[in-house]
């Protein structure tokens, strides 16, 4: 598979890197190691020793030095070699350490895979919404499925009628029309369903007496693959204010072809203190898990199992008006592959001529 | 590898495809999901939704409709979708599941994996022995090996005397020459061993006294894999009716091009009733199983792992007059999909032509 | 990965292979069977009988015969069928099993995996050491890695101080400068570190005082991957012999192309007998085992891992002083593969001119 480079990717919650850690996680099939510098900067390199390509995060780091776990190279953090412990103590040319533009926003360390001098912070996707609500909590799993799969999943939210029935969504909800919007390259899948009986996640954090609600879901999708969702009740016919919901978190990265890394949490707004206390927070928390990875994980591994036994000439979809957000989306990233593509034959050209 | 489309494959007992149920089932590498309509008639679907892909053996199905677990399709029983859930409730041209011709005998499901136009039931092998007789227990297991390993093995019983030694052969049984005859694509491989020592399977169904027997084994191949076995010992110069013995069951259906189903029982005749009550019936069927699983199947896997050690080249067997089965239903299955791949070829041609 | 053919390979301790046994192991890709004639003397044979490719190891041996456990056919020590127990009792021709070339030499059994007419015992590399000294444990293991890289592993000594500090090496002995020399084709990799404070494994055979030592390595490799490794400890200042230590075998036999048999012990040399008893001896054997399987094992396999998940295009690794073995044993390798391919040119030529 190929993904994009120039771009964005999440890489870790802030609170999962920690002082003096040095942290491996893969990344669109490159190994990479993650720590902070003195100032708790986040950096990112490649996890591969330029020597013999011993992973640097089975090394040590300290005092803003990483030394490598097999025969003692030193690395600043800009990558470049800084001792040599062999006795000629002379560093090699080239004895140097990709590294990787981060930046730390939102309560996570983001990674551009691509070219740094493009890694502009402006480009992150906005998550301010974790700064400005109460977070459930920050949770991360791997999924065993490629992320095509899973953004398809969220991009159509008719799904959660039918895999998280009684749960997230129900039968009624399917006939609300789904709604879809392009601004640059962000996507919003909406859809309001009214007067619906509530799903258990959302009567648990609303009125808890199973009272019809008006029930909305606005999935915004920004590239490559960085889900926000709004979803929330209220009484029907009221106002979104007068209900109470969430911001849910749905953040992929792949990791390999075949593995995503499935970054998640709920922003919660209009809480009722009377009902919502911690172990409210961690049930939901538990729950939206439980959706993920015992729902929708198992049907999507089965999707690409069934995908991969398949002669790909057969693999021409059927298409429904719910799909729009998933052509649309696969669209985009074409299109920025595309692009990508054409810049490195320029690039290589010029060299050629040079 | 390749697999003979137009055939009858067995697919399951008819026991083990309740009403209500969506079994899943995977053969020659496609996936199928197994139900049965009002009438208690089986049918046989791709299981795969032409949606987006999902197992529709993961959705849920009454009433003589499958539908979707993943956005909700639902398909008749002829594999047209009859329902689309989404507001414009539009069905899609196209929406539509493969299905594959099945017809019910012998105890048995029966799958044409290839044109249903062709799935003539009078094409199913015949095995009414397992309508006439008791059966000791109908059972299924998959091989971790490809399908024409196991045919080779079953096709040349002179193993039984090494593999099998003191259980199903013995050495002195190997002196009986085998005789091999063909009637259109129906193979028979036979052998009639005289006065030779009973093995402890045959002692045990026979007189149970250690004496010796006359001991033949008569063994039908029809394509692409279904072998009979009619195995049985009598007096040493007695006929076969003085004797007991079973027709055994022995047919294998590809699941994979390295994993094979193989569905076996038993199906005893001449029954002492005096030894034999349904605690040797049990017996029987699971020596027979300790016999297949536990020693044909390591001695098969180990040999599909030396072949895929070796150069193909080097793999030009040795021949010996015992090979004669094995060297004949090759042959057949080879001109079998010599003629499945000239008419697909020509069906191609027409079309390009028009 | 190609393998040199035309060289001698470390089989199997001595003690591994008893009488009577069929010895199934793979060397270089191939299965091989080892077992011993009315004399004791060693044969190998390839794993896989000429008529259907079941392994010969699954089957029988006695009296210089051993019989395949499929059908029955038996073969001599020469590889040739001497028995088709079938009623034409006909020997097919070229029913044979090829047959390699191997030795006993030094404890162990070693095998030519090419044309044994070139299989001189002489070419063996001299480990006499082995007969010399008392012997730690004769140790074996399969290393989840290619074999090269654990040749790399082993010619870099100066990798002791970073994966086995403390216990085998430690940073002070890094300043020492590494030496090679070339003898034919066999290396050596010198270090001589001097005044340096002695690593666990090193005080604990000999003063067990904590005080500074002089300590060397000579590393002795032998294509394809035959290790002899002297070390030892004596005072600051002293002669060798005033010092102990011992000689390390470190012999990699290829399995397959990502796995390889380990073959370890160490011959002790000016044992100290106040301090030197059978449990210190199998607390050497443990440590070294613990060195090589949970500190280099596990380090060797990231690697792969690294170099696996790499653009071979990005896989130019930076050299230091210290890769002069690593870079030397390579080429002479790549020499000897070379060699063996024209040489199979030329034969392949002659034979269509012929
Ligand atoms: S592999 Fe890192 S220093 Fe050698
Ligand atoms: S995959 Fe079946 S309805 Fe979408
Ligand atoms: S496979 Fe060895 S005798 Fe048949």
């Amino acid at each position: 598979m190929e993904f994009v480079k120039n771009t964005w990717y999440f890489a870790a919650w802030s609170e999962e890197v920690g002082e003096g850690d040095l942290f491996a996680r893969t990344f669109c099939g490159k190994p990479i190691v993650l720590l902070r510098d003195a100032n708790g900067d986040t950096v990112a390199m490649l996890d591969r020793c330029p020597h013999r390509f011993a992973p640097l995060s089975m090394g040590k780091y300290a005092d803003g030095i990483v030394k490598c776990c097999y025969h003692g190279l030193e690395f600043g953090l800009d990558g470049k070699c800084v001792r040599n412990p062999h006795p000629s103590g002379k560093i090699p040319r080239n004895a140097a350490v990709p590294v990787f533009a981060t930046h730390e926003r939102h309560s996570a360390i983001w990674i551009w895979m691509g070219d740094a001098a493009q890694a502009d912070p402006a480009l992150i996707p906005d998550y301010s919404k974790i700064d400005e609500y109460g977070v459930t909590r920050f949770d991360h799993f791997v999924m065993d499925a490629p992320y095509d799969l899973i953004v398809d999943n969220l991009l159509d939210c008719s799904h959660t009628s039918f895999v998280h029935d009684g749960i997230l969504g129900n039968e009624p909800m399917v006939a609300a029309p789904t709604e879809i919007a392009q601004t640059g390259a962000t996507l919003n899948v909406v859809r309001y369903a009214r007067d619906v009986p509530p799903p258990s996640m959302f009567d648990m954090i609303f009125r808890q007496d199973g009272q019809n609600v008006d029930c909305w879901t606005d999935f915004r999708w920004d590239p490559p693959c960085c889900l926000l969702l709004d979803v929330g009740v209220c009484p029907p016919g009221a106002e979104k204010s007068e209900g109470t919901g969430y911001y849910g978190i749905h953040i992929l990265t792949p990791e390999t072809d075949e593995t995503t890394h499935y970054f998640t949490a709920a922003c919660r707004w209009n809480i009722n203190p009377a009902t919502e206390n911690d172990e409210m927070r961690l049930k939901i928390a538990d729950l939206r898990r439980f959706a993920f990875e015992d729902q929708d994980e198992p049907l999507i591994k089965a999707q690409h199992r069934i995908r991969q036994m398949s002669d790909p000439d057969d693999l021409r979809p059927v298409m429904l008006e719910t799909d729009a957000g998933v052509v649309r989306w696969r669209r985009i990233i074409d299109q920025m592959l595309d692009r990508e593509r054409e810049t490195t034959d320029e690039s290589t050209e010029t060299k050629n001529v040079a």
